[in-house]
């Protein structure tokens, strides 16, 4: 076994482990977990999970920063994508989910995570990394929106407020479909961003601009 | 003693059993309360608990409805209030909370209010509770922007869609105090509701008609 194989065979290890906490958190719920529920859904030995995690505390926090390293590596944009279009790909992907070809769906894995943010007020660990989790996707909102700002394409905003309401309108969607049942939030959600947010970025000055140079003119 | 003292009475009862209840909920979390933790911060005889409710759920599902009504009715307005006004009081209310003469203020109900939410999915009758408050919140926002369009104070838009994204905005805020130790997130929330939401209720167009009326009449 090469040095490559063995690191190689550690990562896919994680993963199982991960994915086998997963399906016992969304068995089971976070308040009622036990070791042995994970080790049940596992097909390594359960020893590999003694070698690699402290234990259920930190499982689970290794699992919450699994769940968002995946949706923040998720979406694809080039430095060539428009504005409109990365902020579109970003909005959607945090609201409906990136195509995920595990078992387990996009909604699955925001129950486990929403369960988890409830919580964190008496979880020092998981407050950190949903802080920091929430920086990053406002930090990446921002970008865009500073980008269209000096490329003349947006209206000239506070890229931060705005993304941080960005970023809290689509938590809320999220949570408003999981804990009370509305499944028609994150849709909802979308158009409201479009019509009361996003058209924030739609310059209505322009509009006076342009009538005032025609007078001008004329 | 009268019909009137009993009723009088029965009602203090009912608020001396809440507020131990809350006050239980908020020593001992929701998952952990027993019936014991309420009856010991009761001053009134434990059995009077037995006689007003059936059990724990009963208890907690009662308590919701009670912090619920009183956020629904602490908002003072009259028919006179001009509609800037009543949805300033109305967010405000929401996101700081009214003046509570009791021990415990805003932030402290929130705390049972949200962690009871996060929750819901697993209870049928506090996912009804919180339906029907957001329902209620959002319907009395709506009446005011619609008010404010009749009036012509503000722009004609999709009043329950504004309604609705500025009930999850509040919500959201809220949350991110909580959960993530974020105080400043409810003013930041304030302020991003006027410039990106409430700011569509200002009319563009009005400048592009004033200027049109005035290059006609010139």
């Amino acid at each position: 076994m090469t040095a490559s194989d063995s690191s190689d065979s550690s990562a896919e290890t994680r993963v199982a482990i991960m994915e086998a906490t997963f399906r016992a958190l969304s068995k089971h719920g976070y308040s009622e977990l036990r070791m042995r529920d994970i080790g049940q859904e596992l097909d390594v030995s359960r020893s590999l999970i003694h070698y690699h995690y402290e234990g259920k505390h930190d499982l689970i926090s290794a699992l919450l920063e699994y769940i968002v390293d995946q949706y923040e590596g998720s979406v694809e944009v080039t430095e060539e994508t428009d504005p409109w279009s990365e902020l579109d790909r970003r909005i959607d992907q945090c609201l409906f989910g990136p195509g995920f070809d595990e078992e387990f769906g996009h909604w699955e894995r925001m129950r486990v995570y929403h369960d988890l943010f409830s919580q964190a007020q008496h979880n020092e660990r998981h407050q950190e990394i949903f802080n920091r989790h929430y920086d990053r996707i406002r930090g990446s909102i921002t970008q865009v929106i500073e980008r269209g700002i000096e490329d003349g394409i947006f209206r000239a905003v506070d890229a931060e407020e705005m993304a941080q309401l960005i970023t809290d309108s689509i938590h809320v969607a999220r949570e408003r479909k999981i804990s009370l049942g509305q499944d028609e939030a994150p849709e909802q959600m979308r158009h409201a961003i479009d019509a009361f947010v996003l058209s924030s970025l739609v310059d209505p000055e322009s509009v006076v601009t342009l009538m005032k140079s025609n007078r001008e003119t004329n």
